[in-house]
């Protein structure tokens, strides 16, 4: 039975923000080792959690019980590996300068280390109701950056997000935590979103959803009297060029790659690749029949929600209407109403580079071929196309070679960048890149998956010709904490 | 003979953003060694330029030549140390994630390092002719980062910018720099500005003086299609906390440090200790009759530029018309036209608390003393500051555990926070944070002084399943390029 919430008021915003505010400075205090088990009790709980949360989820968001488990997996994986990497520290990118008496004028000793934004106002997204949500990535680099939360519930999987939100207040109270380190919110409308970005408690902001959505909140937060960060993931049509070697070879390979990866999750990925680039050949109408073939036995699936079903049909339904564009390719199963029907089609270069509503994200299973004439149109597209979190290029490295300029101007457009794979799955590890230039994301300088993403909720303080006793523990001589610090501009490893 | 610029015309403001985009992309392919040796070619030539540079700057900005000397110097090893820096690779924060086929789904190979975010326009500031200027710690950042550079010459000192500025093209000719790396502009109006600015192939903005300027640059930044970052520093009362216990044994000392400080170089720098807060007693008033006392004995100096007199004689009177608010003691020589004259005022925090124009910056030799009644007050003081470059605090190990709430409140509003000294003066090292919370600048996650100045320059890029043929130097498997990495989450030295 799916609960109706009530939208909060003003009065809960406000005094949502004081408690956050409040329990940030508390929580600021606790030490690395705090945190990461306040984070590792979280995961254990919604790694045990009983089956009625999958249930929930499987209710409020149509996705299935392996995907949704493999999700909540994934979160509490995340969990997991932040609590680890907040204790471990490397974050902190401790500097320590240390005092010379003798220089003429004498060096101060100077410290720096990272230290907690304060109150992260965090958005649940559609797509992701475990892993982008309640206690998502955006959460837990919150908590091991030392901030408190605020996370407003995603209105189309209020009753899962609630149902994650009373296990991590559980865990919070079961660690001690103070009270206000966690606060969960319903909203549908705009107003909830406007008031939370617009108070002066929140310091910093997690998105992830649609451009409209999330450039609203970034000009809020740059509007506010004292501006703050607002990290909003946007979407992407994740270009992918095949180039002509790998093309005379693997173009069948290719195709069942790529028919999968446009099509895995009803293409309801921010990393689904919306875009095919290659040169006019033989082998690129090979590798369209191929694909045309495979599309067509893949099966439409239920999206999220009914608001994401119908704008999937108009901007499929508009993209295909434009001039130039030629359907290769659906499904030979009829959609139900709120399916998603794979579709497949392709454009020449000239149309496309004349015609920017093209270039935009169609988010589910639908992708677009696009035909170049020559090397310069395959150049010219690359240049044309706006940023990207992701771009992949399916070539031998003789193609790479033979491409240069080309693989020069897609590494100015994307935060990742994949060779001979798909754009789809975002591994969680510290390498990862996930964000790229405006408008696949507000601030390609960070990243919302792998431990990197704690550096989005943080800002360096330095101590000059403070005394050791004073000190916090992760700038002590001693470094009791035993973390990688750099000393006098050498990395040190934590016994030195 | 001192000449007189036109302002750039539209059109050669797009030539130098379009010919800087393409430098861009010729040098973000040049070595670190490479870029290191244009640094410390531009150094060499800046340490050895002919008398002219400083006779120059003198006339221009009526500073001192010691002082211009001994900035001209700390350019240089800005320079230097910013190049070794850039060479060592420590900034790239190099992470690579190997790949392991056994797991299941396998794990992909991930690679991630730092890329040069694009053209870089930096605009001269006023007070720091050489060190925060054409060839200063923005345009040394961002040649380390891999950027190409814009600098709009400061109006006030044109000619002294146009000498480095030729100095740095000849730099870039031995060295055999693209074409475009770096453009010099003059520009006395806005709009000069404006165009940088919202040029579509200007990708960040390096700043350095008022509110007014820093925030309207910002603002453009952030409405553009693409909006990009810029680093404005935009000046600080930079508050002082005096602590019972300290006070009581060292106010004459104090007094003597503190004289020096609110007056030094006319004080006219962004770390000028603007406010003085203390509880009311005997020792307090001690303080302020010895300060008293050096301040008469200070002789004013000329300000650096009839704007900049004009500002501080406005800026002064109206604080000192403030209700509540008494002088306490100015310079006993009178002041000539363009001089400063050093003055210190007091207040009680009631009033201070009540009357925002009190918290401003008045730019130039002046100094407000805060007399709080109880440590509530001193709080609530600490709790109403807006963010700051610095804060200080004068205070024994006592009076510091006493006090932990202040020191909190304290932490929350500064970048730097210094321990029994003076906030001017920074030193240019690693562990330097200058930079803080809005207003004192506008991304206090960043610093401009140091060289993890370069950061402000970069993204990270992800190169996911690459073979290592392909990968950039610093990813490859054999680290060619010697840097420390991070490798499946543990740091690691060059030679592993």
């Amino acid at each position: 039975m799916l609960h109706k919430f009530n939208d909060a008021t003003p009065v809960e915003i406000d005094e949502a923000m004081q408690i956050a505010g409040e329990a940030s400075q508390a929580y600021r205090k606790f030490s690395l080792k705090q945190r990461a088990d306040f984070m590792k009790a979280i995961a254990h709980d919604l790694e045990n959690a009983d089956e009625l949360l999958i249930s929930t989820a499987m209710e409020e968001t149509h996705l299935p019980a392996g995907r949704l488990q493999s999700e909540k997996a994934r979160t509490v994986f995340q969990l997991n590996s932040y609590a680890e990497a907040c204790e471990k520290g490397d974050w902190m990118q401790v500097s320590i300068d240390t005092e010379d008496q003798k220089r003429n004028p004498p060096k101060p000793g100077i410290r720096k280390m990272m230290i907690p934004i304060g109150p992260v106002v965090v958005f649940g997204s559609s797509n992701f109701p475990f892993a982008y949500s309640t206690a998502g990535g955006d959460t837990a680099c919150a908590f091991a950056a030392g901030c408190a939360v605020v996370v407003k519930a995603h209105p189309a999987h209020s009753n899962t997000s609630q149902l994650v939100a009373d296990l991590i207040m559980k865990a919070a109270e079961k660690c001690n935590m103070p009270k206000g380190i966690f606060t969960h919110l319903h909203g549908a409308g705009i107003e909830t979103g406007k008031q939370l970005v617009l108070h002066p408690e929140t310091k910093a902001v997690g998105f992830t959803g649609s451009f409209a959505g999330g450039k609203q909140l970034y000009d809020w937060g740059n509007q506010r009297k004292a501006p703050i960060p607002v990290f909003a993931e946007m979407g992407s049509v994740n270009p992918v060029f095949l180039l002509p070697g790998k093309l005379k070879t693997d173009h069948d390979e290719i195709a069942g790659m790529y028919a999968v990866s446009v099509t895995l999750g009803v293409g309801q990925f921010c990393t689904k690749p919306g875009l095919i680039i290659a040169l006019e050949s033989d082998e690129l109408n090979k590798f369209i029949a191929t694909l045309a073939q495979k599309i067509k036995e893949i099966s439409p699936g239920p999206m999220l929600h009914p608001g994401i079903t119908k704008a999937f049909n108009e901007k499929r339904q508009k993209a295909l209407e434009q001039n130039g564009v030629k359907e290769v390719a659906e499904s030979g199963i009829i959609a139900k109403g709120n399916e998603g029907l794979p579709t497949i089609a392709t454009v020449s270069a000239q149309i496309f580079l004349e015609n920017s509503l093209l270039h935009e994200e169609v988010f589910g299973p639908y992708s677009l071929i696009i035909q170049c004439k020559n090397n310069d149109e395959l150049l010219a597209v690359a240049k044309a196309l706006e940023g990207q979190l992701t771009a992949t290029l399916m070539a031998t490295v003789d193609d790479m070679n033979q491409h240069e300029s080309l693989v020069d101007a897609i590494k100015e457009i994307c935060g990742r960048l994949i060779y001979n794979g798909v754009p789809t799955g975002v591994e969680v590890c510290l390498s990862m890149q996930h964000g790229g230039p405006f408008p696949a994301t507000t601030d390609s300088r960070f990243t919302s998956v792998g431990a990197d993403g704690i550096k989005r909720f943080v800002r360096p303080l330095a101590f000059q010709n403070w005394p050791d006793e004073l000190l916090p523990d992760e700038l002590k001589d001693g470094n009791p904490l035993k973390i990688w610090r750099t000393i006098n501009a050498e990395i040190r490893p934590p016994q030195l």
